[in-house]
């Protein structure tokens, strides 16, 4: 499957869809566009990697600019914040347990059922 | 890090390097051109995007053809061979503990030792 055209086929923000699954990692696609919100995973980092786009990663501390091909793991059990300004869109890493706004619950949160359903509209030979 | 000019910097075909890890799997990328060797890993699954180029992975009774931005999993127990005639960049999903050629030692084996200090030669911001 193609990553870029799996998460351009995407219909809403920050909703992300499982694609694929390597050991106990899934592999999601998102579009994403203006602020998420702030979070951490406890257990899990997250990895994401831009496929299209410019996204900024937030940390308490200072803010992490990535580019298309750009990759960058956010370590467990650390608050974070992804923005960008314009639509950008990532694939993600991430330990099937993963909750897509840790402890937090937002407007946003989609659980993992919803984004295992979440299935672009493509075709996926 | 970018994953494309990690890939594009490193020296030996077929070597990969660790660039990353989330979680239990490592991030690796890979320079590619010819043929590997067939072999599997046993509890393990793989996972190959392309950044540049066509790859093409041989299972015992069908192949998968991936280009640019193209992801597929190679089920763990599972023997395959992956081959490229001309020059093609990976990245690669893999658990710590995976073995390059699973129980197969062959002269293109390189030790997950060897690939944790294979680094590419980029700046790493």
């Amino acid at each position: 499957m193609n990553l870029l055209k799996a998460a351009t086929a995407l219909k809403e923000h920050w909703s992300p869809a499982v694609v694929g699954r390597v050991n106990d990692q899934y592999v999601k696609v998102a579009k994403l566009k203006g602020e998420f919100t702030w979070h951490q995973h406890d257990d899990e980092d997250e990895m994401f990697l831009v496929l299209a786009g410019e996204l900024t990663i937030e940390y308490a501390d200072h803010a992490v600019v990535l580019g298309p091909g750009d990759f960058h793991v956010v370590p467990r059990a650390t608050q974070h914040n992804p923005h960008c300004t314009n639509e950008c869109l990532v694939a993600l890493i991430e330990t099937v347990t993963t909750q897509h706004t840790g402890e937090v619950v937002h407007d946003l949160t989609r659980s993992v059922e919803i984004q295992l359903n979440n299935q672009p509209e493509i075709d996926k030979t």
